[in-house]
């Protein structure tokens, strides 16, 4: 018996993420979409119309056969209480309006960056700091819910919070001095990157990137002491940059650690790291998975193995600057860094009897 | 009277950047072209053929007319002695061999990585590490050489070591994190990066170049101490990638520094910094051209300012990680960086009376 | 003593191509700007400001100075009497309410498609159809203004329209299949085309544009008869495509001719085709620049010879399949086909006492 | 049980193309894998790797464990007979030597081009001229051989073909008219496209490419009489240029015919046409995938629909030129057009029993 799910936001890019990553989903069946005023009230295949006849779909895959008759309800109006989990792929703004609606009364995964860093509200990464989950209570508390809201975090932060836990444990973390250069599908197609900019270019810029990876690293990697996260210590220093990939966040990475974290022992922290999440249907094979071609990982070729779902880690190299380590990362940021990371989150809260 | 200067391995894409470079040259005039065997007496036109049609010249602007009809000499054969500068832009095997045979008789600046790292060898930037000047007498007396070589950095260290000029004489540089994105024109076209490896990718990996960047930033920073170049003490540590860019290498940089180095002062501290380049015709009029738009230096749009000569400096902030500043610079890597830097040089020398 | 001249729509990207070409024009001189209600009343360098702090100016030349404290004024109120030529870069809608404003008293060249099928108004190429200039009269007599609007073609269309005149003059043209694989450029920034539809693909679909492309090709090609234009009566059939270039339209050709076109011929009329644009400032040196490298013109590499103004054309064959012609061509679209070209427009028609 | 194939010219980039598709080939089994004296007596796994530590694959897909510890053996020594089957993979003149080798005993289909265009030999695309597969007994009589061998056609003529088929049969096609966009991996990686000619680029000439389409073309669209291809009798012009995109050709294609052609019948001759490979498992669900969105096909999202296995057919509209239709294909040149077309035509023969 499958637990039923809303996708909110569903015609958007991330939308259709969700509805890509839960067509076959074991788990889970979508039984109801919402969306803008502009959306709702037509059938699915009609609210990606536009008028001059380009249906806004883009996903490499076709459109699922089952969502395209479904009605788009109107995202204000949807009832959480048909369901058993709302997915939302909303705008901040509309998320800070629309996740409360949902969160009163069931569980709420959000892509958007609204509620991240609100005290009762765990920035949760399954595998990395599973016990913020903890602070779900709190929030209910707080705010009367009987459900709950989890944002994934922001596509950039991913990747890097990923990567620094087996270190963090191992090694200790004291400082992180990262360079990103992002994918042009983090930022959407409305207001998205335009092409004058990504051809035989780059941009070394993004709007409140950084601010977003800092803060929230510290968040996700700080501990749990008496249902408060007390924030990480270490600093993050971070320039993100935008260049001509489609999808696939690559960062470098250079980490100051309290004790000696040679190449080698660093390798083998991201090897035998383990995350629990064995059995969950979005889980990848390899959590981390290591290249030991200095090549890799490169975007195009790496991104989708293992579901698109792996952070992957290549370059391995101490950092005699830092006194510590350096390395490449490559995270999916429409897959692992966006819906189907917010399907993970769900799946290990129903493997673990939350939901 | 201008100068005469010969060209070896003009038929190269290094060597089509000094033509293009000398074509209209105020003090230097080309009166002989060198290559290997495979151009030798062949018109420099005809040398630029291949057997299949392809007219294997890469500079945007034309072949300069004047150069069509010379016949390019045997590189092992070439007489320094007819000129006043000899230019190299081959590969480093052959310059090991053929930089000395020039050299014994007349002043040699190259763009190969040959000598870089030779004690009595400077490895020079005019207005950088213009004292370094003086390793030559040490040269001419440990060779028994009339002339000298004078090889260029790497066109990667070239932009680093430039923004750290202004920053170490400030503030004290006390280590260095860099990430740099690479154009592919920096491989050149014999063996040079595959399409297939830069649409929607990128490869975080260039072999040998995070060493040469790191020992030859601090050769170029050192302190000339008794005819001896003490290499700088600060740590410089680099990821080096290659981006789907053509021209123009941008760079991440985290500098610790031994004074608080604010942002405010940073930037003034590349604005005033003196040269001394003055009324050399290959300078820039801003050698550091310091970007107020968040959005800039990008590749494509800035590259080609006054010259390709600049170095960009952008989005400079405070670094709390490392105590420090940081900032994204863009250098362009086929002209400040290669034959344009080269010939820069030598206007140096020729203005001081070195040459 | 220079022609006074007003740019309307000065902010935008066309706009900007306008300042930038005009910066040292021999000719002309820019003694007013205009724009919407957006800019109207600020100085040009704070109208091009965001609120973001980015500085929306594309152009890869800096920001003349000497527009950068000119005010901009309202395009509607503009008064055309105190310039002696206008030129427009607007939008359609915008350009149909605005033009006859401007024409009623001075001449209005425009890039905007609004007048360009109307029957008293000439789609000029100043060594194209040179002699439809005389349509001004009649247009003048129609609307009952001193002043007049000639808009330049669609820029897909302009190199085309350059290439068929020779062959039509020597060979007459019976039928043109044309494919073009166009800059992204052409689409301009707001509501450009995205990064994510350029990179790693292409997308075989313009609105609107093969319509274009076909009417005002029949309509610059057509003959004069009693200040009537009848249009060619050969059809023209093309697929216009989007691929990920930033500037310049390349253009596969394929021509079917009353008389015989073998390829020496075809080559010898593009060679020998006099256009009488000799000695306008902005007239390329050669009007068709002639590629005998199968390889080119490719547009990054060819787009910006002789000021973007030449028509490239390479890989003249027969063509049996049409018993004609076939060509590759290649056009600077924001140059040759857009301000650079309304303003040799405007030095065509100073130059023979039209203005 | 599973017919036992062998893959020659295991290494490169088409041959790595056939292991990738082979290894869960519900009806083959690769058991012998064949290579250059480079490759020869190393395992798989060792032999693409080179001196500097790359490991030379390029799928996506991660390399197949079962061929890891194969060891390739040397091509000219390599036992066709105890095989059923023989795939090759190498380049023209390596088959001319080679192929005979091995279709002496047994079938082998081959991606190069040497044997395309000999009498005896089918250039066979299943679906679109099965019925030349009965050259394969003039074959065997006049060479004296047991087996045969069938190549497929160039990737560009691939598409092409096929979108032609239909049109043939129900309008009679009089003449054609093609622009090819093709992707770099067309290309190989030996002396493969650089990134310098891709980027903001295109290249207007691909060597060889449009003589092979033109000949190509008429082969497989020829009629079989007496065992004897007679080539179409319609002629065939194109311009085959080369654009930044990895994989997938895209062709604009303007069609004339006998009968008239409107958009609604060419539409539906794509949608009724009868392929007959019902139950083949590498054949696609839809081999015309007709797309009603003007902005399709497009490459990066379209060519792995359906196992790259599908010609994409958009924009379809009536031709007033060549008195007929046009429309844009894309195919995908490294599947459909390269080892899993190959493997289609396997499948095909087993089936039909001739293997």
């Amino acid at each position: 018996m499958k637990k039923k799910v809303a996708v909110v936001g569903a015609t958007g890019i991330a939308g259709q993420q969700f509805l890509t990553a839960l067509e076959n989903h074991p788990w889970f069946e979508v039984v109801a979409l919402a969306g803008s005023p502009r959306s709702a009230g037509k059938t699915y295949e009609d609210a990606l119309k536009t008028p001059s006849g380009q249906i806004n779909w883009w996903q490499n895959e076709a459109i699922p056969k089952k969502y395209k008759q479904m009605v788009v309800e109107l995202a204000t109006e949807l009832d959480p209480k048909k369901v058993d989990i709302v997915f939302t792929a909303v705008e901040s703004d509309a998320a800070r309006e629309l996740e409360p609606l949902y969160a009163k009364h069931r569980p709420t995964i959000s892509t958007a960056s609204a509620f991240r860093m609100e005290d009762d509200v765990p920035l949760l990464i399954p595998g990395v700091n599973t016990n913020h989950v903890s602070l779900i209570k709190k929030q209910q508390a707080n705010r009367d819910w009987q459900g709950f809201v989890i944002p994934i975090p922001n596509c950039t932060t991913y990747g890097l919070a990923c990567s620094l836990a087996p270190l963090h444990k191992a090694f200790g973390v004291k400082g992180v001095v990262m360079t990103s250069m992002q994918a042009t599908s983090g930022a959407g197609r409305n207001g998205g990157v335009l092409s004058l900019d990504m051809l035989d270019n780059l941009v070394p810029y993004i709007p409140k990137e950084e601010e977003k990876v800092e803060i929230e690293t510290q968040k996700i990697l700080g501990t749990l002491e008496e249902d408060q996260v007390k924030d990480a210590a270490f600093g993050v220093s971070c320039t993100c940059t935008r260049v001509p990939v489609t999808d696939g966040h690559t960062e470098t990475v250079f980490v100051a650690t309290d004790k000696p974290a040679p190449a080698s022992e660093v390798e083998k922290a991201f090897r035998e790291y383990q995350t629990g999440l064995e059995g969950l249907p979005s889980a990848p094979k390899d959590f981390y998975l290591v290249h030991d071609d200095p090549f890799h990982p490169q975007p195009r070729i790496d991104r989708d193995k293992d579901g698109g779902m792996s952070t992957h880690i290549g370059r391995i190299r101490d950092d005699k600057v830092l006194s510590g380590t350096k390395y490449v990362l490559l995270s999916h940021n429409t897959k692992a860094g966006a819906a189907k990371g917010a399907i993970l989150i769900a799946e290990y809260l129903c493997h673990t009897g939350v939901i």
